[in-house]
């Protein structure tokens, strides 16, 4: 599929560090408290879509890489924000690592992701950002009603 | 920047197509009571983020594909769902129209959006996804609240 590309790779990859650098910052700006028992209509506290995020970017990434299908789970043993925020600063690097191993060529490639999602990698990708976004965006619903101001969506890095 | 494409421009277009199917269903599933005054923490009612998706996405790619650097308004003179929907209805075509005139080369020029975001065009569009999928997020987050099930995140199409 030689063309122009309309994004690069490293496109790719920088877009997707910005949105968890804005997330992060979403992370740190929650209570301990609310941060695991805070929510609205019944939905999940933030801890725990963090903990979605966590499991699916870092071994999701790896999965595709190792072309394994280990199923995955949201629930991991992080009980504080310190927890949250140094997993997310440890899987950073691996994703970077893991994402710069996949060839061009291969993101057209199907691959099952966590034994259930079998679609391109680049559309499997692309889930993993929109799926940070969504919550994310949930997030900032939940610092509002908490009279807490999130940080600015536009802005992607510290 | 002649390359193995990780994402074609169809695929890009598909893929914000897709979001916006998702969208439109989250907007028909508000009361329309709801839509212009529910709202938490302050925020706008979904009837204004609507409003303000509306005034991004078919405006900016209009204002790409002319080069013109317009500004944005988000105030639309529309008052009911039913107006909502039928402008969202009405941008899908145009959308897919004006997206289909930018040549992949071009995706890597700058264009001054709406006067204010000098940006490649890339990801000036990148932006006007990433933004509905938060706003729509917070959409969610009202309709849990209501007590009404958002669609599903993951269904694309209808």
């Amino acid at each position: 599929m030689e063309t122009t590309a309309i994004l690069t790779k490293e496109e790719f990859l920088k877009h997707w560090l910005g949105h968890r650098d804005l997330t992060r910052r979403t992370l740190e700006k929650f209570p301990e408290k609310e941060l695991f028992e805070f929510s609205i209509g019944g939905m999940r506290p933030f801890s725990e879509l963090i903990m979605e995020l966590l499991s699916i970017a870092e071994p999701g990434l790896r999965g595709t890489v190792e072309r394994n299908d280990k199923p995955y789970s949201h629930k991991l043993a992080l009980n504080s924000k310190a927890e949250l925020l140094a997993r997310w600063d440890a899987d950073t690097p691996k994703i970077i690592e893991l994402f710069n191993q996949i060839p061009e060529e291969d993101f057209h490639l199907e691959h099952n992701l966590f034994g259930e999602y079998k679609y391109p990698i680049y559309s499997n990708l692309l889930y993993f950002i929109d799926n940070e976004i969504h919550h994310r965006g949930q997030g900032f619903v939940y610092l509002r009603a908490l009279g807490i101001e999130p940080p600015f969506f536009w802005e992607r890095t510290k």
